[in-house]
């Protein structure tokens, strides 16, 4: 007889993004006439830049003729892409350890976050911040690492609190043999992070690649917003600092960089140095191992999709692509000095497209969720969602049009205090 | 420490396409003048149908202004083209209870057939038919459920060897206790076939259905070939059988019937009757696993390629597709031809673009490769590369051109017996 994964029974029903959407299609029944904006949801609201679309139209074309048709690709994704990325986001920043045979092209950053997990032995225990990006516990539990939960947390998994003491930046697991849980096996990072938008320096990074490499951890480097960095000394890759490629996997994506979201492309570097020893310690190569994966779970990116990514690395789609980020940060900045102004506590929109703050205020997350949308007709999403040590906080987007942003401030601007 | 997933090291080194492409390249370098035709891989010829290239192009158009551009779309895939498939591939063939509900847009069989191993529990054990499309097994080792490999066999694997003499369709495991094996909990069957090109009939399909209903076997159905049947009585669909809504997934692609390998889009159908009780005795919904699945590890196809899909539905995109099927199986049935002329044993060429033998020899699958190639200038698919009982076998494919196909059966006309 079949026997269903019972890790799903496990799982809480509702995915947060949905939650957020029954609610707001709730209020809109009730209030068919209310302009309603969006400052929930992470998608962007620019069209494809022109350099992508021609390319795009041009790889159509082609693949409707005899001679520039392409079947199956490589699964690893076109040298053509590869040999780009490695030169223009690696060797031209001063990453020149980083080679194509090393990136491996997908159809999105939340694939891979999820999909890594193949290459996990059973009982790896994992860390995650807190407040962080859903998938990296949801796919964990998926799989049968995470335990049981009590009380909005699992047991298997070691949470790293962030708050506005320590600028929502996850502090490293204790060390000392007295704090009762062994040193994380496989660590996320998502710098810029999502939600807080808090971002880490190079030497704020190293200490993670540090410890990765005194208790022979895996870090998983999620930079899915590197391009949002402004500051000067923010890491923009994890292998900025030296011994990363002997610790951590990178993944990005095209999705907020170049509106992406709905074209589904990214890339994973795994870098040749990675490796553990195996049950026999015998080292393996987790280059090897995704590559393997990868050829028997995945069958590559379209080319059409590829042909467009690789037109982002010309001069005109640099150009685009800064025009894209220019316009998101904008918005960010405005909601970040609004907030500030009005007495909240507020991180990101400094380094990423992400504003993440708290009122003074005592409602949790959701509470302040009912009253945004109720009293200013704002969505939002409540940091609880994100975990335990986000509730009373909530993210606003830069990802909307600045007509609508600005919409949005003016509102704040009129109704504060909610 | 971080412990990788050690089934990786379980795994022989070479994937079956990957020795192929090593052999061949090998051969042309000590033969570089030598014109080589390519029958052995799966990947196909024509250019996309000139409706696809329309709609895309459109598409892509679109995704370039703010009116048209569309970022996150469902994750299950677009409404519009799941209405489409529910209607013109299960209603009108009188397959009325599939719904749009039930169907989930993917970027190809492969990513499905790989990643449906995450709704299993973890020690189901599978079943296989013998020879059969490496990605059934090599994912469940990957996901730890193949036990250990023994003289090519993995131990925790049910085997169902095909022959000339059951016209490789896959057995029924038995049923007796004296059998000593238990029943298998997923079964995995392919028809049309992968690679012999058998397919089942109606009646042969019931059989299988009424056996995993019997047992509560999940059944999952790889229909990637359908659209290659043309003899009356064989199944297109597992739901043509009653009661497979309540023990089956079928995972169809747009690879080989419009020309998508370099593409990727394909569909899983899921139904909502399909339930199977988990650990406290409670019925669990594939369907709502799945859908949890595709929303954490998964973010959806490309708005572009689901409006190429999408155009594969109008009077104009199926007459494409008939094309390119019509074309394909003319070469497949004038190899079948060619082949039984000469002696050999076939399958597959009737309703499958695929040609399966057997010469009448002793050689195992690698030497009657490497003699083809030295001999014919022609690649081939080693049987063995399929599982044991394919060795003395090779897969030839119709998804050449017809020029190339012809020239290649000039060539065994001249030469046989190799």
């Amino acid at each position: 007889m079949f026997i269903p994964n019972i890790n799903f029974s496990k799982m809480p029903p509702s995915y947060l993004f949905s939650e957020v959407a029954r609610r707001v299609s709730a209020y809109r029944s009730h209030h068919p006439s209310v302009d309603i904006i969006r400052m929930d949801i992470g998608d962007v609201s620019l069209p494809l830049p022109e350099p992508v679309v021609h390319a795009m139209t041009k790889a159509v074309a082609d693949m409707g003729t005899y001679a520039g048709f392409h079947g199956y690709g490589p699964e690893q994704g076109y040298g053509f892409l590869r040999e780009k990325i490695a030169e223009a986001d690696y060797a031209a920043r001063g990453i020149t350890h980083i080679t194509p045979e090393d990136i491996f092209i997908s159809d999105g950053a939340k694939s891979d976050c999820g999909n890594l997990g193949d290459l996990f032995g059973h009982n790896v225990r994992i860390a995650v911040a807190d407040p962080v990006y859903p998938v990296y516990v949801d796919a964990n539990v998926i799989d049968g690492r995470a335990g049981t939960l009590e009380h909005g947390r699992w047991s298997n998994i070691t949470y790293l609190p962030g708050s506005f003491d320590n600028g929502f930046l996850p502090p490293l697991p204790a060390e000392d043999a007295a704090s009762g849980s062994p040193a994380p096996d496989v660590i996320y990072l998502c710098s810029p992070g999502n939600p807080t938008g808090a971002a880490m320096t190079v030497s704020q990074l190293k200490e993670w690649v540090d410890y990765a490499l005194r208790h022979r951890s895996l870090i998983i480097f999620d930079s899915a917003y590197e391009a949002y960095v402004t500051e000067e000394g923010v890491a923009r890759s994890i292998y900025e600092v030296e011994g990363a490629e002997r610790c951590a996997i990178e993944v990005r994506s095209f999705s907020k960089t170049a509106g992406f979201t709905g074209v589904r492309c990214g890339y994973t570097v795994v870098p040749a140095t990675l490796t553990y020893p195996g049950e026999d310690g015998e080292e393996m190569s987790l280059q090897k191992m995704w590559l393997r994966r990868q050829c028997t779970k995945f069958n590559g990116v379209g080319y059409i999709v590829q042909r467009g990514a690789e037109a982002l690395y010309t001069p005109e789609g640099q150009k685009a692509v800064r025009r894209h980020i220019d316009a998101y940060m904008a918005n960010a900045k405005a909601l970040r000095a609004s907030l500030l102004k009005h007495g909240c506590q507020v991180t990101g929109g400094v380094n990423s497209p992400y504003v993440w703050f708290k009122p003074q205020s005592d409602l949790d997350s959701w509470q302040l969720f009912d009253l945004l949308l109720d009293r200013l007709h704002l969505t939002s999403t409540p940091g609880a969602g994100f975990g335990e040590a986000g509730n009373g906080c909530i993210r606003f987007t830069g990802f909307n049009t600045s007509d609508n942003t600005q919409e949005a401030i003016r509102r704040i601007s009129d109704l504060w205090p909610i």
